[in-house]
């Protein structure tokens, strides 16, 4: 096979067929093709899409270009979650131990933050002794132990997605569907789980702000989970305003915290239970559905959800006392709140310039290298359907520089949209994609 | 600024400012922009094109990325003349010389032939001895003496282009209008010359089939020419069927030879008249444009042209005895005819399957590497209009090894349609762009 003739095969808008994108792809993966050949490819694809076929073939190909985990010894579901990305959203931290104190084993490899959305490890880090970098033997260990174990992506894992990404991110060829679904399905299903709820965001802070679009992701998404062997379903959740109150990574911890201890905000809580019981139904008959309800209602409110964390927490390296006492977690210096210049109601609450501001305040990454600051960050006072007095703190802006400070006062003021009639909170979950 | 905003830019459609254009160009040619951005960067301009403004960018930049001759204190016009390749087009190997005789100098920089067009290097190098290869020095030298000198292309003519080039070449980026456009002018306005000829082919053996692309195509150069101070003219001609009567290298260069004698092909001759004559008057009065033909008859009449190709073979390394003797030139050991299996008229000869089979003979070359066989060709013995009795030769096979000569036997006899009604051949030149 020819490599500049499977580009032009692809530029031309044909499909390709199995044998060739693995072609594509062993070679890549082996660097017998180069990553000029693969560029221009990923740049073809971005701009003529490719058939669900493909696009099952090529999360294959990129699957088996690694190791599959092998959790099949242990005694229950093994079960994960994925987010496409939001800003505020801490559900893994909750999920995760949520689930394994309902019985099940969540194995949850994550990623970290790029722009304006958060990672989840880069939340988990901001625990003094966290470590997410836990050989394969090790997480299946904690695995085992606690029933929950969170680390990154390994060298063992879909390294044709580790490639094949990094060339994606210089190269403007992230924002192919196709392209996204090979990247998260290749590594979650090396995970070797029996059931995979996606929660795709929507709206102003989400990648794919149209519902249409969320919908045609999840499904895609959806479709080559449910083709591979694991069985998947998709919620299309709100990403207009942040996802809790809290945005930045040790803020988060804490809400996350908190929402284990069960009094975390209303929209968080919610999202996780939701999330949790589509987790534990997910093989089961539909009648069982209720009872996931409440082996999470039971998990969260007897406190094992909890515990598991603690649990977590330990076997990672991380210090479990951050859950009694907050303070250890990396506190930033200054605090500052953000008034309200008028009243009414909040209508909106811009979750990207919210999750910008946070960037901008050193709590996210402009590029692969930057180094995040775990303790700065945002919390919100108000959000939508909130009533709001002229002089009320909106938002309370953590930093450590006066400097990045000034910088995102404005933009946050005007994140805050207030009219004189009040709005309900929008929905949350807009859809269920099966 | 930042490559992979530029490329993103691109993608999704937006047009780059001059000042991004040559960022891109002058990092890719120093090496600081690696293969894999430019490679995402051509394949976006190929889904996206570029404005004429961004076009005419990109030409200036890969002009000035190498030198530009000075052939100012040579006493009289330099021109130039150039094709976007077809089947059996040896018109620069006529023009050089006719142009040189009738008094202007013709610095010819051209290229090798890829795919089932030749290319002129190719076409000379089977003249025993003769190199394509001088340094500039000698290059004009050779242009002072002669008044024509044809090599190829040097390292320090437009090093962008050949860089680009051999890249766009392995990812599928080459045909792209912007791109062919900066490729084509980059080196032709390098050889700081007065006025430019193009001849863009159109039909079935053309990289433009159409007549409607080909004019853009045209008008594209033409118009960067003129912009960037060279004035630029394009002739739209018929490849629909071959140009002449020979394809492959030798028996292309024996077609020269007797078309400077005035016993070539009509067609040739009438289009080696048309745009040499319409090089000498580009810079001139419209009313010089009845001279400028006088002077091409004259040239070619007196024997002066003939005269000129003679020296500039003997200044550049070659035999000139190959003009009175043939058989100085590699020929090929076997030769058979394919005959017809009807009678009637020609009404078609496919160029790209004549193209296809003269370098499935081994006088053309599939990739950069491979290697030409220049005794190898197709004589063809009807074009389309000529009547054709059961069992007359359509063409002659020159051929080395029987298997080759076996895979073209069919395809060669299928380029050929025949029917009972005669058909006028088509008009040879289609449209004037300026």
């Amino acid at each position: 096979m020819n490599v500049a003739e499977l580009i032009l095969k692809k530029r031309d808008g044909f499909a390709l067929a199995e044998t060739e994108i693995t072609f594509l792809i062993e070679g890549y993966t082996a660097g017998r093709i180069p990553d000029y050949q693969m560029a221009a490819f990923c740049m073809a694809v971005f701009h003529r899409g490719m058939t669900a076929e493909e696009t099952l073939c090529l999360t294959r190909a990129m699957l088996r270009s690694g190791s599959v985990l092998d959790f099949s010894s242990l005694p229950g579901l093994k079960l994960d979650k994925h987010s496409t990305g939001g800003v505020g959203d801490k559900t893994s931290l909750i999920i995760a131990p949520l689930v394994a104190a309902a019985g099940a084993y969540v194995p949850m490899i994550s990623g970290r933050g790029l722009g304006f959305s958060g990672g989840t490890l880069d939340k988990l880090e901001s625990i003094p002794g966290f470590t997410v970098q836990l050989p394969l033997p090790r997480f299946r260990a904690v695995l085992e132990q606690v029933g929950c174990a969170m680390i990154g992506q390994t060298e063992q894992i879909a390294p044709a997605d580790r490639k094949l990404y990094s060339l994606r991110d210089v190269t403007a060829t992230v924002e192919s569907i196709p392209l996204i679904c090979a990247s998260i399905m290749s590594k979650k299903l090396a995970e070797g789980l029996d059931g995979l709820v996606l929660d795709v965001k929507t709206g102003a802070g989400a990648f794919m702000p149209t519902l249409e679009q969320a919908s045609d992701l999840a499904q895609s998404l959806v479709d080559i989970g449910n083709c591979l062997g694991t069985q998947t379903v998709a919620l299309i959740t709100d990403m207009n305003q942040p996802l809790g109150k809290a945005v930045g990574n040790t803020l988060e911890v804490q809400e996350a915290i908190e929402t284990l201890k069960g009094s975390g905000p209303q929209d968080l809580a919610l999202l996780c239970e939701k999330l949790s019981s589509r987790m534990l139904s997910l093989t089961a008959e539909s009648a069982e559905a209720g009872r996931a309800r409440t082996r999470v209602a039971e998990a969260l409110s007897s406190g094992r959800a909890l515990e598991k964390f603690a649990q977590m927490v330990e076997a990672q390296g991380g210090d479990p006392r951050v859950i009694d006492n907050a303070s250890l977690l990396p506190q930033a210096a200054l605090r500052e709140v953000i008034a309200s210049n008028s009243t009414g109601f909040v209508t909106g609450v811009n979750a990207r310039s919210v999750g910008r501001a946070s960037m901008a305040l050193g709590a996210g990454r402009e590029t692969v290298d930057s180094r995040i600051d775990p303790s700065v960050g945002i919390l919100l006072n108000k959000k939508i359907g909130d009533r709001v007095e002229k002089g009320e703190p909106l938002c309370t802006v953590f930093y450590n520089q006066a400097a990045k400070f000034e910088s995102v006062r404005q933009p946050l003021l005007e994140a805050f949209a207030i009219d004189p009639d009040r709005v309900e909170p929008p929905p949350l979950i807009k859809r269920l994609v099966e």
